[in-house]
C-alpha cells in the first residue's frame, strides 16, 4: 500500500522538479541584470532577447546575425568632462616633447607642458587636432599599445581616484554579457581610436580586438634595422567613426547590420536609426545622464552649464520618442552605476 | 565463478574502450585532411596545429588568438585566366549601358559589349578600372548583394562548366575546417573586393562577413524618398589589400598577428612575412600552380606564357624557401583539387 501511495507521488514529485527549474531558469534570466532597476528600459531589453532567441517566435534571429553595437564614451563608461581619450593625449606630450625638446617652446605643447588647465582647457579643435596628431602616430602599433597600457594602469580620475577603466558602468557590463549568453557578438563603435580602446577592450568589456570598431587611421608596413616588419601608425584618417560613420564603420568592419544598438549622443543617431530601419524585431537605446549625484547630468538633464562631450540634444530626445527607440535614465533605472559603489 | 571471471575482464574492457577510442581520434585526427598526400605540406600543417593548441606545449596559443588568414584568388580558388571579379565586372557592363544608353559609344565600354574577346583582352588597366569603378560603386549595398548574387546564381566557367563557387579547392576547405576545429578563426585577406567576397564567403567558405578582409572602399549614408536610411558605395578606395595593404589590412580589421597565413603569388609575401615574424610557432604556406592537367600550370612552373594574374616568381620562391615557408605543390600535395572530379 505504502509503495503505491510512492507511486501515485511521483508525477507531482516531477512536475515539482520541473516547475522548480523554470523558475530557477526564469530567476537567471532576471538575474542576469541585477543592477538594473524594473522599468520600462530593462523590460525592452528582456522583451527583445526573448522575441529574437526563440526559434519559435516570428522575429527569431538565427545566432550567426546576432549583432550588437555600443557606443563606448558616456555609454559604457564616463565621458564627462572631457573624454578619457583626450586627456591620454595631453598627458603624453612631455613624454613626446622630451623627444623632440625644440617644441618646448612652439604653441600648443608649450601651453599643454606649462599645466595651466585653464589655458589648456581654452585650445582650439585645431591645437586639439595637433595634440592628437602627435600623440597617436608617429609610432609602432606595438609602441603605441605599450604606451597607452602604461599610462591605463598609473593615471586616475580625479573624482573617483579609481583608473579609468573603472569607469565603467555596472549595468552595461552586465547587459554585454546577458547578450552574449544569448548568443550575440557584441562590438564597440566608438569615435574614439580604434587602436586606443583596443588596448582593454578584451580585459575591460570582454570585446575582443577585432570586434572593435572606431575611427580609423591608416597603417605603413615597413621594416627595422634587422629587417623585422612592423606597422607604424599613420597620421592618415581612413573614417571618422561618429556620425553617418558609425553606420558606415559597421558595414566596414561588420558587413552586417546590427540589430540592437546602444548610444548617448547625437554621434550615435545615425547608428540608432540604422538599426531600427532593419526588418523584424530591433532594439535601440540612448543613455540619458541625468543623475548629477552618483555621476553626471548633462544634456537635457542638463546641471553643468558648458560640455564638450557628446550631446544629448532635444533633437535627439525627440528622434528617439519618433523612433521607437528607449531611453535609459541613469538615474532611475540604474540600481548601480559603478562596480566599486559597494 | 563466472561473474569473478568478468570483473576481472573489466579493466581490460575498459582499456579496450580507451584504445578504440584514441585510435577513432587519431583517425579522424588524420582524416580531417583527405584530399592532401601524406608530405612536408600536410604534415607542416598538422605539427603546426599540434604545437600551438597542445597545452602542454611551450608554443601553445590560447584560443581568442589564434587567427588564421587566407588569400582568396589562386588560394582558395581558381584565378587562373582571369578573377573571377573581373569577369563580374565584364559580364555588368550590358546592365551599366542599358542604364546610361549614351555611353555604349564610349571607350572602354564600346569595346566590352562588343564581345569581341581580343579586344578585351587588350584592354589597359587604366580602361579596366574605369570598368571596375561603374560596375562596382555608385549602388546601395543592398542592390550591389543581389547584382553579385544573381550573376554567381547563373555565371559558368567556360572549361569546366561549373559555378565559379565549385571552382574551389578541396583541400583548402578541408584545411580551414581543420583549423576552426582547432579554435582557429579564419579569415580570408584578399585583394578582392571586400564586399563582392562578403556576397558568398558565409556559404562557400564557412567564413562570415566580419571575417572578410579586402580591397575596402567607401560607402555614403544617405536616406531614400521615404526617409529611410541605406549605404551607398562610393568610388573612395579607403584600403588596397594587396601587398603591404595585406599586413596593413590585417591590423584594421583583425588587430592581431596571424599565427598561419596562405597565399600564393607575390602580392602575399608581405602578409606571409609578417605572420612568419611574430614569436612562437608560425607557418606560412604558398600554393603552387603546377598542374597543367587538372588545374593550371603559371609561376615557375609555367606552361603558360603569359599571366596576368598572381605571379608566383623565382624571387617568391627563394623568399620561401630562406623564410621557412612551406610550398604546397597542387600537384604532388593534393589528392583532389575540386569536390566535383569524383
Amino acid at each position: 500500500m505504502r509503495s503505491r501511495r510512492w507511486t501515485y507521488l511521483k508525477p507531482l514529485a516531477a512536475f515539482a522538479g520541473v516547475f522548480c527549474f523554470w523558475l530557477a531558469a526564469a530567476q537567471a534570466q532576471s538575474d542576469a541584470l541585477p543592477s538594473w532597476n524594473d522599468g520600462p528600459a530593462k523590460q525592452a531589453i528582456i522583451e527583445f532577447v526573448q522575441k529574437t532567441t526563440d526559434k519559435s517566435s516570428s522575429t527569431f534571429v538565427p545566432q550567426e546575425e546576432r549583432v550588437a553595437t555600443f557606443d563606448q564614451d558616456g555609454t559604457l563608461w564616463v565621458e564627462h568632462p572631457i573624454y578619457t581619450q583626450v586627456l591620454y593625449c595631453l598627458d603624453r606630450v612631455p613624454a613626446f616633447v622630451k623627444e623632440k625638446p625644440a617644441l618646448a617652446e612652439v604653441e600648443p605643447f608649450k601651453t599643454v607642458i606649462s599645466g595651466n588647465r585653464e589655458a589648456i582647457a581654452k585650445l582650439s579643435m585645431h591645437d586639439l587636432f595637433k595634440i592628437l596628431a602627435v600623440t597617436l602616430t608617429g609610432m609602432s602599433v606595438d609602441e603605441f599599445k605599450t604606451q597607452v597600457k602604461n599610462w591605463l594602469d598609473t593615471a586616475r580620475d580625479p573624482r573617483w581616484k579609481r583608473a579609468y577603466t573603472e569607469l565603467t558602468y555596472l549595468p552595461m557590463l552586465e547587459l554585454l554579457k546577458y547578450l552574449r549568453a544569448n548568443g550575440y557578438k557584441t562590438y564597440i563603435v566608438t569615435g574614439g581610436g580604434q587602436d586606443f580602446v583596443r588596448v582593454y577592450a578584451e580585459q575591460v568589456y570582454g570585446i575582443p580586438p577585432e570586434q572593435v570598431v572606431g575611427t580609423m587611421g591608416g597603417t605603413k608596413y615597413g621594416y627595422d634595422k634587422e629587417g623585422r616588419p612592423f606597422l607604424t601608425k599613420e597620421p592618415k584618417l581612413l573614417l571618422n567613426d561618429n556620425d553617418a560613420g558609425k553606420p558606415e564603420g559597421i558595414h566596414l568592419m561588420i558587413g552586417r547590420r546590427p540589430y540592437a544598438a546602444f548610444g548617448n549622443s547625437t554621434g550615435d543617431s545615425e547608428m540608432l536609426e540604422y538599426t531600427k530601419a532593419g526588418d523584424g524585431t530591433r532594439l535601440a537605446m540612448l543613455v540619458l545622464h541625468d543623475d548629477a549625484e552618483r555621476e553626471y547630468a548633462y544634456g537635457p538633464a542638463q546641471d553643468l552649464p558648458d560640455t564638450k562631450v557628446g550631446t544629448f540634444t532635444q533633437d535627439l530626445y525627440d528622434q528617439a520618442k519618433k523612433g521607437g527607440w528607449t531611453v535609459i535614465s541613469m538615474k532611475n533605472d540604474w540600481k548601480h552605476i559603478f562596480a566599486f559603489e559597494n
